[in-house]
């Protein structure tokens, strides 16, 4: 997602440290002494402007959370809103990096889930290769969660979920949970993205799975 | 699918044993010679009115359909459709049997491909062992497919849709096409059945599925 230029993003970044981490490479394998706790620990890949994991923070206080996310003028509105929030989100930090580096700031089985929520769809089939969901990603996936590690995924658009369900299910992960239109029946445990509320309130069903990683 | 009680049926059932075929029990392991060829077989497991299996043969003579349902009231209805076609249908025969005697019918391998088109949902948690995508079902189909069979599945029911990706997954079958909008972009090889017609005519989507069972 990308958002208007904002030339004093940059520095409202670097003047808060302790939430966007600077230099995150030097954190990996060490993210719980970040957080000083041994809780587990969930990333969202594609943050944006940080409504999800903010909500999932605040809500799930026995959880640490990273979200990730590339551009210094979307993960803005992620830290303000950490900052906004009074106390700040102890259990949450953000990294304004590429998802695709992510081997470079986790140990395989850092990471305890991986949240991934309308992650672009890259629609034309030459472009397949850069959807979160193709292989290399799934592999990237596997390599910092543990054995049988979850990857929950959230979208919108229908032409990723159809092949985000193919492209799971050939890397030999297991579907464990399916929603075909999450508001039809929304969990009382649902945190809505800023994508999510937009078009589920146009009537547009929200698709949603949980895919396990094989252990064998 | 039930129809209304129609007392001529089983008269006109058993004055055409070439077509649907009477101890079908005898003919297990003897398809090519029951259609005098070596042809492909594919099934339909709950062939109702038989709109779908009669397009299916008549729309590709180059591989042997056999449509099976439960009640005389329905599939004399798909007897009519063959009596009425000009020159009959030779690529097809039908079964007045349960689905879930198909060990009675077919050998392992004997069946090429196995179609379930808008099955009953059993929305309820308790009848999900009735379910034609439940795991002893899924057994089942595996036991007359070869290795690398397949099932080609429609509906546009999402609650079985969701249940049985999942059922599919954990059976450790592969999910080779996924649509979750067939008439979205309806493919020009697609055959529609009488719920499909019905149900995609009020805008409901149709959801699909192609799912191989795994070898090792």
């Amino acid at each position: 997602m990308r958002s208007r230029y904002k030339p004093w993003a940059a520095d409202l970044i670097a003047a808060n440290p302790e939430i966007v981490i600077p230099n995150p490479e030097q954190q990996k394998g060490k993210w719980k002494e970040v957080f000083g706790n041994d809780k587990p620990l969930h990333i969202e890949v594609g943050t944006g402007k940080g409504r999800f994991i903010l909500g999932m923070a605040k809500a799930n206080p026995e959880v640490n959370y990273i979200g990730i996310e590339l551009f210094d003028s979307v993960i803005v509105s992620a830290l303000e809103g950490v900052l906004e929030t009074e106390g700040g989100i102890p259990n949450l930090r953000l990294l304004r990096v590429n998802g695709a580096d992510l081997l470079e700031f986790f140990e395989k089985g850092e990471v305890d889930r991986l949240y991934l929520n309308f992650s672009d769809p890259w629609p034309k089939t030459r472009h397949a290769k850069r959807r979160l969901t193709y292989k290399t990603f799934l592999a990237l996936y596997e390599s910092v969660l543990p054995e049988n590690g979850e990857i929950h995924f959230k979208t919108d658009n229908r032409g990723l979920f159809e092949y985000s369900l193919v492209s799971m299910s050939e890397y030999g992960m297991l579907l464990k949970d399916v929603s075909l239109d999450l508001h039809a029946n929304e969990p009382e445990w649902n945190i809505m993205t800023e994508y999510e509320e937009k078009f589920s309130k146009k009537g547009q069903p929200i698709y949603r799975l949980e895919a396990q990683f094989n252990a064998n």
